[in-house]
C-alpha cells in the first residue's frame, strides 16, 4: 500500500474550501440580482463584504502559503499537479499582496454601487454615481498598484481574466478587427434590410422562456445541475460543484432578446458544467479566462443559434409556441430577422458585425481612465463622444449611454469587455476546427443534433478546465495561436451572402 | 465630547459578523429548499457545514471571550446592554463547549440528511433513513453530553429554544392541555359535521398565491423586506437584517392549505420584522424563543385567520377570486370550513383542537429517543403506536408516519416540538391582553384593519426581540406568567359555539 499523500490532501481541502466560499459569494450575488427584497440591499453587501473577508484569510494564510511552497519543491508531480500550483501560487500572490481592510472595503463599495446602479440607471442619475465610479477607479488603480510588475494598470486588469495577454497585443488584434469590420458594416449598410416587422408582436413571456429552454435543453445544457431565472442582466453563475446557473430577461416585444441571451449564456453554463470532475474544487476546476469562456457563449449563441440550419431546425418548433405571430414568416425570414446589423447604442441588443465596435470603444475608455487621460466627471461626455466616432449615434441620456452596463458598477474598472470580443475571434477559430474534425457539422444542426459539436467542444475544450493556459489550449485544440482569420472570414461569407455584399481583404 | 465605546463597538462589529454569517446560512438553506438544482446538494452540504465551522470559529474565538469577560466587569452598562452580554454568555458557552469537528460534522450530516429525506419520502423509504436517524440520535446525545449541567439531555435542548423552561414543566402543561382536549375532541366527534365539500373543488394556485399576500400585505408583512416561494414545507427564515423571507405550499383541491401556512409564517415573519432597529445585529436582534415565536404565527393563522370576523372581511375578495367555485357558497360556511375538526394523520393539516396531540406525541417520542427508551429500528411502530392511542388513527406508510416531518431530519433530534404547543397556549394570552387593551378588536378584524392589533404586537412583543426572556416577555405583556387558562377559554367558547358542544372544566 502507497502511503495516502497527506501534504496534497491538505491543498486539495484548502482549494475546496476557497472554491466552496466562491461559491457562496455567488449565491449572495446571485440572489441579490434575482430574488432579494429591496431592503435587504444593504445587509447583503455587508453580507459579501465579510465573506470577501474571509475568503482573503484563508487565500493569504502563511500555512497555505508554506503548504504551496513545500510542494513545489517536490519533483513527484505530475503535470496536472504542475499547473494546480502555478495557478495556486498566481492567486496567492495575488490575494497576499491586497490588504484585508482592502479587499473588505472594495468588496463592500462593489455592493454598495451596483445596488445604487439599480436605481441610478432608471433615473438617468449618473451624477449620483459619479462619486462612486470615482472611488471604483480608486479602488481599481490601488489594487492594480500593488503589482509594480505591470507598468500599465490595464495590463494587470487584463492578465488577471485573460492570462497571458497584454494590452499591447489586445490593442493590435482590435486595430485589425476594425480594420476589416468598418468597411463590412459600410457595405452591409447600403444593403437592403431584411423583414423585421413580425419580431415586434406580442410573444407572451413564458413561451418565450419554454422554447428557449427546450433548445438548451438539445444543446446539452443540464438542468438537474442548473436552472435560469429573471434578472435585469443576463448571467451565467457557478455557485458549487454541479450548480451552475443562467438568467435571462423577456422583453415582449422582442423574442430574440430572451433567446439570445439564453443561448449565450447556456455556452458559458455547458464550459462550466464540463469540466472534469476530477478538477473540481482545485485551481483548473472553473474556465481558463474571459476570453475562451466568451468564445463558448459566442459559439452557441452565434454560430450555432444565428445558422441558418439553426432555423431549419427550430423555425417549426418556434410556430408551434407562436402560430399567431408568425403565420406569415417563413424560416428563411426568421434567419434573415435574427442577422439584422444595425448600428445601435445598446452593446447587448448589437448584432455580430457592430457588436465588436461597442466592446472596443468600452476598452479605450477603460484604458483612458486608468492611464489617468479620463476623469470620471468627463466619461459621460467622452462615452458620447466615441459613438459618435465609432458608431455616428449619440444615446439620448446617459442611460444608454454610460450607465448602459453593470460592469464598471460592480467595482471595478479594468479588463471587463476585452475577453467579448477575444470570445467572438476565438470561437469562430475553435467552431473552424470542430468542423474540420466533423465534416458535416451544419447538418447536424438543421436536425437540432448537437452531440458531435458538444462532444467535440467538451473533449477539447470544456474537461481541461484551467488544465492549459488560454493559448496552450488553443494551440492545442485548433493547432495554431490565437488567430483573426477564422472570424474574419465566417463575418465575411455569412454577410456577404445575406447582404450580397463582398468586401476583399 | 465623550469618547467613543470602542470596547462596546467591538462587541457589536462580533455581534453583526455573527449575524450575518447567521444570514448566509440562512440562505444557502433557504435556497436548497426553493431553487437550487438536485445535483448541486453534496456541494450545498459541504457549503453549510464550512459556513458553519467558520461561524463556530467566530462563535468561539478566544479574544471574543475575552472582551466579554472585561465586559461583564463593567458596572456602567445600561439593563439592555446587560441582557445582550447575558445572551452573548450563553451562546458563547454554547459554541465553546462544541468542538469544531463536532460541530462541522453535525452540520454536514444535517444537510445529507435532510437531502435524504427529500427523496425518502416520497419513496416511502425509512430504511434509508434508519441510519442517517440513528447517527443523528448520537450527534444529538453528543451535543447535549456537552452540558452536564442538564441531568436530562431534553432540557439541554428545550433550554436552547425556550430558554428558562424545562421538561418537567413542559409535561405539567402538556398533560393539563391532554385532560382538557380530550374530552372537547370526544363532544366534538360526535356533533354534526360543517359542510367542507367546495374546498375539494379546482382552485389555480397562482389565484391563491395572490389571494394569501393580499392577506398579510393587510396583515402588515412588509414585502420590501421578504417575500413568499414555494417549498414542500412552508417555513419562515431570516436572511438578514430587514431580509424575512417566508414559503408555502399550495393543493389545489384545498385552498385552506396555502392561505394558513402563508397567514402562518407571515406571523413569524412580522415578529422578526417588528425587532427594534437599534437591536439587529445584535444578540436581542431576532424573537426569544420558539414558544413565543409559535405564538405569533398561530395568533395570525388561528386567533385571527380562522376568526368568524376574519370571514366577515374576507369572504368576499375570496369570491372575487375564486367565483365559480364558491357560488353556492357563504361566509359562515367558509368559516365553519376553516375550523373543521377531524382526528387526522398530518400535523400541518390539523385542526386547532387535534393539533396538540400530534404535537405532544412527537414529544413524548423525542423524549423516549433522548432517554434511550426507545431505538431509531423501532421508532416507525412506537410512531404508529402512539397515533392510535392518542388520536385513534394508524397511517398506512412512514410517509404519513415517522416520515411525515421535516424536523429531525434536518440533524436534530430533541426540542423540536414543544415550541408548537407553546405557542398556542401563548397566542391566546397574548390575544386576550390585546383586546383588554382594545375593546372592540374583533370588529376591527371585521373591516380587514389589523393596525390596533398589529401595534399593540409590535409595542408589547416585537419591538423587544429578545431584550426580556420569555418568561419575563410573558408578564410584561400579559400581566402574568404562562397559563393555559386563556387558550382552553378561546378553544372551548369558539367550538362550543360552532358545533353546540360543552365541556366543563
Amino acid at each position: 500500500m502507497t502511503k495516502p499523500d497527506t501534504q496534497w490532501q491538505e491543498l486539495q481541502t484548502r482549494w475546496q474550501e476557497l472554491a466552496d466560499l466562491g461559491g457562496i459569494d455567488a449565491l449572495l450575488g446571485w440572489d441579490q440580482s434575482t430574488y432579494m427584497p429591496k431592503q435587504a440591499a444593504a445587509g447583503r453587501s455587508r453580507q459579501q463584504a465579510l465573506v470577501a473577508t474571509l475568503s482573503h484569510a484563508r487565500a493569504t494564510d502563511p500555512a497555505y502559503g508554506k503548504l504551496l511552497e513545500k510542494a513545489e519543491k517536490r519533483s513527484d508531480l505530475s503535470p496536472e499537479q504542475t499547473r494546480m500550483l502555478q495557478l495556486a501560487r498566481k492567486r496567492f500572490e495575488e490575494s497576499a499582496r491586497l490588504p484585508a481592510s482592502f479587499v473588505a472595503e472594495w468588496s463592500q463599495h462593489g455592493g454598495d454601487s451596483y445596488s445604487a446602479w439599480t436605481q441610478a440607471r432608471p433615473a438617468n442619475d449618473f451624477a449620483r454615481m459619479q462619486p462612486i465610479l470615482e472611488k471604483t477607479l480608486d479602488l481599481s488603480l490601488q489594487a492594480a498598484s500593488y503589482f509594480p510588475e505591470f507598468a500599465d494598470p490595464m495590463d494587470y486588469f487584463i492578465d488577471q481574466s485573460d492570462e497571458g495577454m497584454s494590452a499591447a497585443q489586445i490593442d493590435a488584434v482590435f486595430a485589425e478587427l476594425r480594420t476589416a469590420l468598418v468597411p463590412l458594416i459600410d457595405a452591409v449598410a447600403q444593403a437592403e434590410k431584411p423583414r423585421t416587422d413580425f419580431l415586434a408582436r406580442h410573444f407572451p413571456a413564458d413561451q418565450q422562456l419554454k422554447f428557449g429552454e427546450a433548445v438548451i435543453r438539445d444543446y446539452g445544457y443540464d438542468f438537474t445541475q442548473g436552472r435560469q431565472d429573471l434578472t435585469h442582466h443576463p448571467f451565467m453563475t457557478r455557485l458549487g460543484n454541479h450548480d451552475t446557473r443562467i438568467t435571462t430577461r423577456v422583453r415582449e416585444n422582442d423574442p430574440t432578446d430572451a433567446l439570445y441571451s439564453t443561448l449565450h449564456e447556456s455556452g458559458h453554463a455547458m464550459y462550466e458544467q464540463g469540466v472534469a470532475a476530477e478538477y473540481l474544487g482545485t485551481p483548473l476546476g472553473g474556465g481558463v479566462s474571459s476570453g475562451v469562456h466568451e468564445s463558448q457563449s459566442r459559439l452557441w449563441e452565434n454560430l450555432v443559434g444565428r445558422s441558418e440550419a439553426f432555423w431549419q431546425a427550430y423555425f417549426g418548433k418556434f410556430c408551434d409556441a407562436f402560430p399567431e405571430q408568425l403565420k406569415d414568416v417563413s424560416a428563411d425570414e426568421m434567419y434573415r430577422a435574427s442577422n439584422t446589423v444595425s448600428r445601435s447604442l445598446i452593446r447587448t441588443d448589437a448584432d455580430e458585425l457592430t457588436y465588436n465596435l461597442h466592446v472596443i470603444t468600452r476598452y479605450k475608455l477603460e484604458r483612458q481612465m486608468l492611464s489617468g487621460q479620463l476623469a470620471i466627471r468627463d466619461l459621460p461626455e467622452a462615452w458620447h463622444a466615441a459613438y459618435e466616432q465609432s458608431l455616428g449615434l449619440r444615446a439620448p441620456s446617459d442611460v444608454d449611454g454610460v450607465l448602459q452596463d453593470v460592469h464598471w458598477y460592480f467595482g471595478t474598472i479594468g479588463g471587463a469587455f476585452q475577453g467579448y470580443t477575444l470570445g467572438n475571434v476565438l470561437s469562430a477559430q475553435f467552431y473552424a476546427a470542430a468542423e474540420a474534425a466533423n465534416p458535416g457539422l451544419s447538418a447536424d444542426i438543421a436536425r437540432a443534433e448537437f452531440g458531435r459539436l458538444h462532444g467535440w467542444l467538451r473533449e477539447n475544450v470544456y474537461r481541461h478546465g484551467s488544465r492549459f493556459t488560454p493559448g496552450e489550449l488553443v494551440r492545442r485544440a485548433t493547432g495554431q495561436p490565437m488567430t483573426a482569420a477564422p472570424y474574419l472570414k465566417y463575418l465575411r461569407e455569412k454577410y456577404g451572402r445575406l447582404y450580397g455584399v463582398s468586401v476583399s481583404i
